[in-house]
C-alpha cells in the first residue's frame, strides 16, 4: 500500500478539492447561493473600501463592552465593511475572534484588541497582511495609550456608549511588548489603577478603539497605495538579533526567534562575543 | 446637540441594525442568498458534528506546510468542517488567520498553531469557547511536543506531505509559555536544532496538527457533553496569584493580570508580605 501522499490525498478527496479558494468573478462573494451543497470557499482577500478611522474607533469602544478587546477591535472594522461593502462581510460571525479576550481568555498573552486588529488586516490585505500586521504591531508597542483622540471622546461623551465605566481622561502608557500582562501592568504602574478597575477596564476600551482605528488608517493607505513603513526596531533589539534570532547558526545563539523587547524579560545584554 | 449615545447610534443606523446577528432557525446558515443587499450576520456558533482527530492532525500538519502554523490549525478544524457539515464552513477564509504566524509575522508572541485552534474553538463552542480554551492553553503549555503520534506518522511517512523536511523522530519538550519565542528556544535548547533549522521547522508542523487535534478532541468531548477540564495552574503560579493578579487592591499586588509562568521572566519569588 503506497503512503498517503498530499497528492494522493487530493487525488481521492472526491468532489471536493481542499485548497482551492479561488472564484472565478466577483471578488469574495458567494455566488453560489442555489445550492446547499455547493462547496466553493470564500476568496479570500475580502474586498475594501476606506473606511472613516473616527467612526470605527467609536465602534471599537463599544464593542469592548460588548465583547471585550478581541472581539471589539475585529468587529469595528468587520462592521464598518459590512455597511459600506455589504457582502461578504456579513458571512462571518464576528464573535468567532472573542477567544483573545485578556490575552487568550485571560491569560495574559497576546494583547487582545491588537490580535483581533490583525485578523481584520488580514481578512482584507491579501499577501500584504504581513507588513501592515508587522507595522501595526511596531505601532502597538511605541505608542502611549490611550490616545488623547480616545480621552478627549470619553471627556466629551463622544464614544457610543450609554455609560461609561469613567469619563475621565486617563494616563498613558507604552507597553513596549505585544502581551496584555506587560501592557496592563505598565499602565496599573504608570497610573496606580488596579487591574481589575474601572479606569484599566475603560483603558482597554479606549485601546480597543485606538487600534481599530490604526488598522483602518493602514488599510485606507494600503488601498490608495500610500503605504510607507515607518516603524522601526529599538536598536539594542537589533543589536540583540545580530546573534539571537531565527538562523541556522545554534552555535552563533540561533536557537531562538522573535521581535519584542529582550531586556524586559532577560535583564540587560551581555558584552562582546 | 445631544451626545452620540450607543442608543441614538442604533436608532440612526437606518435599516442596518448592528449587533444583531440571531437568524431565525436554519442556525449558523445564511438564509438570504436572494438578494446581496441582505445584511443577516451569520450565526454564531456554527454547528458542530464530531470530527476524526487523526484526521485533522494530518490537515494541520499539511496547513502548515501550506501557510504556516496559525492558518495551518485553523484551516485542519475548518477545512474538516466544510467536508463533514458544508455550509457555512465554505464561508470563512481561512486564508485570515495567517497572520498569526512565528507569533505574529514572526515577532515570537502568541504561537500561532495555538492562536488558530483557539479561533477554530470559538467559532463553533459558542460561549463556552471560554473553558474550552482555557484547557486547550493548559494543555498547551504543560505538554511535550511533538507529540508521540505525530513523530510515528512522520517515521511511517502517513503525513500528507509529498515532501517532508525532515522524518526523523523528534525531540520534544514543554514550552510552559504561549508563546511562540519561549516555546521555540526551548526546544531547541533541548534539541540542539536551530530556530531556522528543517527540522525546527518540522517539529512546528507536527506541533500544528497536534494542536488541531486536541482542539477537536475538546470540542468532540464538548458535543457529546463529557468535557471535563482538567488542567490546573501550577502551585508556585498559583502562589504568585494569591497577590499579584486581577483585582481592585494597588497596593495588594493588583497591577497585573495572566496565567503565565511567573519564574521564566520575574526569576524566583519573593518570600512573606
Amino acid at each position: 500500500m503506497q503512503p498517503t501522499t498530499r497528492r494522493n490525498f487530493l487525488k481521492t478527496a472526491g468532489g471536493v478539492t481542499l485548497g482551492i479558494a479561488v472564484m472565478s468573478g466577483m471578488t469574495g462573494i458567494l455566488s453560489s447561493c442555489a445550492s446547499k451543497e455547493n462547496r466553493e470557499v470564500a476568496a479570500w482577500p475580502w474586498p475594501y473600501q476606506q473606511l472613516d478611522a473616527e467612526d470605527v474607533r467609536k465602534r471599537g469602544h463599544l464593542g469592548y463592552y460588548e465583547g471585550a478587546c478581541s472581539y471589539g477591535a475585529f468587529h469595528a472594522v468587520v462592521a464598518a465593511l459590512r455597511d459600506k461593502v455589504g457582502e461578504p462581510y456579513n458571512m462571518v460571525p464576528t464573535d468567532m475572534m472573542r477567544y483573545g479576550e485578556g490575552g487568550l481568555v485571560g491569560w495574559g498573552s497576546l494583547c487582545g484588541g491588537l490580535n483581533g486588529a490583525c485578523a481584520a488586516i488580514n481578512l482584507v490585505a491579501g499577501e500584504d497582511y504581513k507588513k501592515l500586521v508587522h507595522e501595526l504591531v511596531g505601532w502597538y508597542v511605541s505608542t502611549p495609550i490611550p490616545s488623547d483622540i480616545s480621552n478627549n471622546y470619553a471627556k466629551n461623551h463622544e464614544f457610543l456608549v450609554d455609560e461609561y465605566k469613567t469619563d475621565i481622561v486617563l494616563p498613558q502608557s507604552v507597553s513596549d511588548s505585544t502581551l496584555c500582562h506587560v501592557s496592563v501592568t505598565k499602565w496599573c504602574e504608570a497610573s496606580g489603577y488596579a487591574s481589575g478597575s474601572s479606569e484599566r477596564s475603560e483603558r482597554c476600551g479606549r485601546f480597543t478603539g485606538d487600534v481599530a482605528a490604526k488598522a483602518v488608517e493602514l488599510l485606507n493607505q494600503h488601498a490608495a497605495g500610500t503605504f510607507t513603513p515607518v516603524f522601526a526596531l529599538p536598536e539594542d533589539t537589533e543589536q540583540c538579533r545580530t546573534c539571537h534570532s531565527k538562523g541556522k547558526g545554534f552555535e552563533k545563539g540561533q536557537f531562538t526567534r522573535g521581535k519584542e523587547n529582550c531586556v524586559d524579560c532577560h535583564g540587560e545584554p551581555h558584552k562582546g562575543g
